[in-house]
């Protein structure tokens, strides 16, 4: 485990578990060989998949972590070693940080914001979109998109979310592309795998309607980038919040940093809460209990649909 | 009535009804004294309270204006004049106002715009709080405060309104005071009335939480914004989101527009829609048909209340 998570950890773990703490990459790469469980989390995907390949004894995986992605999974299924994530731990914020983003489009706050910056008393709203009676399409029925259409309700906004299992107010994989034209929002919260890879492209961009918004907190991968820009450049569409984009960070000679409807939130969704690292502690101690139980851990992610 | 209004309203008009619409001040002054029924909006309030002394055979009086703090309510009285005004008409705009201003100030997204105006990729939110278990009370008990309470039920905030009928989440007037140090966000959504006037205080702002954030969509008057400029300098409070201000416009060196944890919104709330129109145009219609019949109009105002 990361040695910043001595402190909030160390008090609560059970005697079973003779604890080591890793301070550098380096000292990762040292303990890892060792470790039945790991809870290897770094700032670099790249050591963390290196100490996962040095990690043979390694039965249990968990990270703090919702998207998995630069995990080496094949490598994880081969060796039978059990992935936890942390799927659904900083929903919240993210789910808040998506109905902010339809917010602050819908009335045009940026531009409220740079009109304080120079003092400027506007005389009429920027924006004059209401939520109420818009449309919304979720795309990913997991922990976010299930908080964002809550959420939505509240606001007399008309949901769809697309799910496997068909039922009321959901659309089927594919059924969505269809009927894209129906909606002011289109919201991608769903897990990067091969088959979420480039999901909303050219084709996809041109079926939305001119005044819809694509809010993207999955993750830049998801969208074909050259499409969403040209789209904007020829406002096709009517905007995108992307809170993730291809690459993070974006260079500052970026085009999407300039584009009036592209609204750049820095993959900050999920970091705009303070409680995150609490609740991966609350549920590694949780399955701490069932590990030595023997029972099956909660949030185990599928290594072949990866997630 | 406003010309503005003929191409909208004309053709659903009764035939019982005889139109006549002004293009100027000038015209409403003139046409006034031969009016039973009006509806005199203009953009200075001055004009109308002109046009209304002139009005001697005013039965009833229609605004679009929820706000009525501005019209000579003592002379209406007096006249046995009904006033109508357009309350909740733009209540869904600015209870979608609220929780935008609640949740930027949570993520600290004015830094994030500004950011993206540097094309700078920051690397952690300005903002960490989330809007679930935090706890609100909501001034004033109309469509706007219910609204809100709605809205912010689907975010898991624990709601508190004040409202003269004691109920379950309620605070009756006499009792919010005492309990203000446990709310994280101050929502004023109050008629302005000599009872509202300065409700907000440097008593109020002082058992606030100090991280605690005031939200006035109301009016400006409802704070005393000397006080409240102090608070937000020396941060006894965590921050200010003012649809409302005294003056308005602000001029251009008041202290309110350079304060970090002053949001600014120049009144712009109600107008961040562009349905408002049609909807009172609805409700016009709606009370010269309960007019003739001799029925009760709907959203007559009490004149003794001011609301």
């Amino acid at each position: 485990m990361n040695a910043m998570a001595a402190p909030v950890i160390a008090p609560h773990l059970p005697e079973w578990v003779e604890p080591h703490y890793f301070r550098s990459t380096e000292e990762l790469f040292e303990l890892a060989p060792q470790a039945e469980i790991g809870w290897f989390d770094l700032y670099q995907p790249q050591g963390m998949a290196e100490a996962i390949r040095r990690a043979g004894r390694l039965r249990w995986l968990n990270s703090i972590y919702a998207g998995v992605d630069f995990f080496p999974l094949p490598l994880l299924a081969e060796r039978g070693v059990v992935l936890t994530n942390g799927a659904g731990i900083n929903a919240i914020t993210i789910a808040e940080y998506v109905v902010m983003g339809m917010l602050t489009i819908a009335k045009g706050y940026r531009e409220v914001v740079r009109a304080q910056d120079r003092h400027e008393w506007l005389l009429d709203s920027p924006g004059k979109v209401e939520l109420a009676g818009s449309r919304a399409l979720i795309l990913g029925a997991g922990e976010i998109g299930g908080r964002v259409a809550r959420m939505l309700a509240g606001f007399e906004v008309e949901v769809t979310t697309v799910r496997r299992a068909p039922g009321e107010g959901t659309l089927t994989p594919d059924q969505w592309r269809a009927r894209l034209g129906e909606f002011d929002w289109v919201i991608l919260a769903v897990p990067a795998t091969p088959e979420t890879d480039g999901m909303i492209g050219a084709a996809e961009l041109a079926a939305m309607k001119r005044s819809a918004v694509l809010i993207n907190v999955a993750r830049g991968t998801v969208v074909d980038q050259e499409a969403l820009i040209a789209a904007l450049e020829d406002k096709r569409i009517g905007g995108a919040f992307l809170d993730v984009t291809t690459p993070e960070p974006l260079p500052a000679e970026h085009p999407l940093w300039n584009l009036p409807n592209a609204h750049v939130t820095m993959h900050l969704s999920g970091r705009a809460q303070d409680r995150m690292f609490v609740r991966a502690v609350q549920r590694f101690l949780a399955n701490l209990g069932r590990f030595q139980r023997g029972e099956p851990l909660s949030h185990r992610v599928d290594l072949s649909r990866g997630y």
